[in-house]
């Protein structure tokens, strides 16, 4: 491994990974600030800032944020999550330091020009529209609102239109004071980089930033629950969670050998059961996601109105059979998809800078390859099938549905056929 | 460059390009068979197929295809467009000759069990549904029906549920026999990977296979005109196309320079004009699609109900002022553009790969990456500025519209508008 790291006296920390042989780099600032920051009355803000970074800075105009970095082939792009914002670029090698420069300049240096703030008021707006008329979008926000009601955690990222309508400066800068502090910010890089220049760079653009306190995070309680819109969809939209480990719980290569082994791949249980067998469905899957405090293993499929309780009833007794007869091969079947897939993802810069942000924030080191592995292999059967038999025994489910679901089964007939 | 190409004696081609320093391997085989291959009673039937394929071979069952790729932490998988249909694999260094053994089974020994076609229907039913279910997916293919009305080209590759309800066995075995023919396909692996042993490998798995003359396709006529489907949704999805050069034809670079300066990223007109100075819309796009023998400018947005007559006055009077006003430094960075990005991709196996597959189905060789620099070098601001020129001079346009679209212009008028 060629993984290097440094830390700014101000905690700002640095994780880059020269990977021989490639011409391009991967290049972003992740910030430990996301929608569960967010107290209600900001519910969409850290989004909202994420898009006004590239919409002016001291040094740049939104034109020229744009074109600084596309003059030279690359690209910038930028996403919010419920814990984190990133922003990042993807250039020749030749280009790192330019990409630093520009990246680091819409994260600490966007002006906010009201008149800017009401064109991309227009543009969230439309996003969120997008993304109502998109069921397996949508679907995911109320699935994460039924798990975590009342809670920062719970709402959603893009937040609602009548907050969304009236952010103002203000509310920006609130923010960015609040969470967007040297060490809540890690830059990451991979591909064709040179560590000590990195260092340097970064020394002179976040060496006098300061470093603050930020509020801890509301501990997210799930609850679970159900949220049923009935409409007339072509598809009956079925999702279903129920709490899983947070990022440090050791449990966590228990919960993703789980739901690789449960609906991770074309062999999984869920997609033979309810796919090849039955013709159910055309995506399904199970994913095991997680944050500081706590996680969810969340379950999507959809199918036709007539057969969405058959869907769901199924997926309640594959949860239950997991739970007594998981099998050794299934589960080293599992593993093999894990650490394949973490060597798979090593092969791209972008992957590698993101996952490489992801550890320096959570573990603040980043564990070798050999320990992760360590851990995929330590999963045994038998934790694996504990694990199924937790959520199979009365822990709180949290569903949503979209379209002709009015025959679909309320959630608690659907935990009380589990622990029947 | 370590491409390297073999030709079997029936016309199979490889062609294979290792990657060092890389640990996996993308291998597929892509087969010159697509939904534009198909008569109208057989609508639907490529796309069928590469579902039917992972159904059980003369060696393998549905499960055992999933868990022979899956068991050794790789994945598989297929996709039908309109002019190609592939199969493919990412596996780790070691396992290279399990994936092209299954893939080559999928391909060459489905056994179309009628119990599984059943099942299978479903499956694809759903996807249709799914698809249905999302404007900014659906919305294409209605493009594409416009653009190229009552041919196979214009089809759908999903095809139309009352097909897909009643295909069977011989609909299968017909379509596979009329076109999955030696000559017709190409096994391109990038990665770790050894050429000499896969084509001692394919000699053994394609050599006693049949080259067989395919049907030509009928050539595709862009006619345009309009589709406008009125529903409650909280965006209107605008989709627009001109016809632009086939893959063949050396203007392609200029058709692909100009939709990256129009609406290809951040820095483009279209991004610039309709999202980041009036914040019109989330997304927006244009890009150069390409036939063999005709391909579509394809612009797309969406926007308010109130607000879409706007975005599409706007879309045609930027395309208009192109035509005038393209600058050099535009068509630079679309060049840079173009260029990174090709240098980007090569990075990935799986792109390379499909990237090979390509090449050699069009060229039946694979042009290095001088020849494709000095092609986009070759494009001029003067042939960007005419290329949009004639799309501005009342060429047939093609319009689609889905949601609160009511008060948008009708084509006509749109075109008016540009030759006015």
């Amino acid at each position: 491994m060629t993984v290097q790291t440094h830390r700014l006296k101000n905690g700002f920390r640095i994780v880059t990974e020269n990977m021989p042989g490639l011409k391009s780099a991967s290049v972003g600032i992740w910030v430990n600030a996301g929608g569960r920051h967010e107290r209600i009355e900001q519910n969409g803000i850290a989004h909202f800032l994420e898009h006004m970074a590239f919409k002016g800075t001291l040094r740049r105009s939104s034109v020229q944020i744009a074109e600084a970095i596309e003059d030279v082939g690359g690209y910038i792009n930028a996403y919010t999550s419920r814990e984190m914002t990133a922003y990042y670029a993807r250039v020749l090698a030749d280009d790192v330091a330019l990409a630093l420069d520009v990246v680091s300049d819409i994260v600490l240096n966007p002006i906010f020009d009201p008149a800017e703030i009401e064109v991309e008021r227009g543009v969230i707006l439309s996003e969120i529209g997008q993304a109502l008329d998109t069921p397996d979008d949508i679907i995911f926000d109320w699935l994460q609102e039924v798990s975590y009601p009342n809670q920062p955690l719970g709402r959603s990222i893009l937040g609602p239109e009548e907050r969304v309508s009236n952010f103002q400066k203000p509310d920006l800068s609130t923010f960015v004071s609040e969470n967007y502090s040297a060490n809540q910010m890690v830059l990451a890089a991979a591909g064709a980089v040179d560590h000590d220049e990195l260092v340097r760079q970064c020394e002179e653009i976040f060496g006098d930033l300061i470093a603050r306190n930020q509020s801890p995070v509301l501990q997210g309680n799930f609850c679970g629950g159900e949220i049923r819109q009935v409409k007339d969809l072509e598809q009956a939209h079925f999702a279903l969670a129920f709490e899983s480990p947070n990022y440090k719980n050791p449990d966590i290569y228990t919960a993703q050998i789980f739901s690789t082994a449960f609906g991770g791949g074309m062999s999984s249980r869920l997609f033979q059961e309810v796919r090849e067998k039955r013709g159910l469905c055309y995506s399904i899957f199970a994913s095991a996601g997680a944050y500081c405090d706590t996680g969810t293993m969340t379950i999507y499929s959809g199918t036709s109105g007539d057969k969405v309780a058959e869907l769901a009833n199924i997926t309640m007794d594959e949860l239950k059979r997991a739970a007594d007869d998981m099998s050794e091969a299934e589960v080293a079947r599992a593993r093999a998809q894990m650490k394949a897939g973490l060597l798979m993802g090593l092969e791209s810069p972008s992957s590698r800078a993101e996952r490489l942000a992801r550890m320096m924030t959570i573990w603040d080191r980043i564990p070798s390859l050999d320990e992760i592995v360590a851990q995929i292999d330590g999963v045994t059967t038998e934790t694996v099938r504990n694990f199924a038999g937790s959520m199979s025994s009365g822990a709180p489910a949290a569903m949503a549905l979209y379209g002709p679901v009015a025959d679909a089964p309320a959630v608690e007939k659907l935990q009380a056929r589990l622990v029947a």
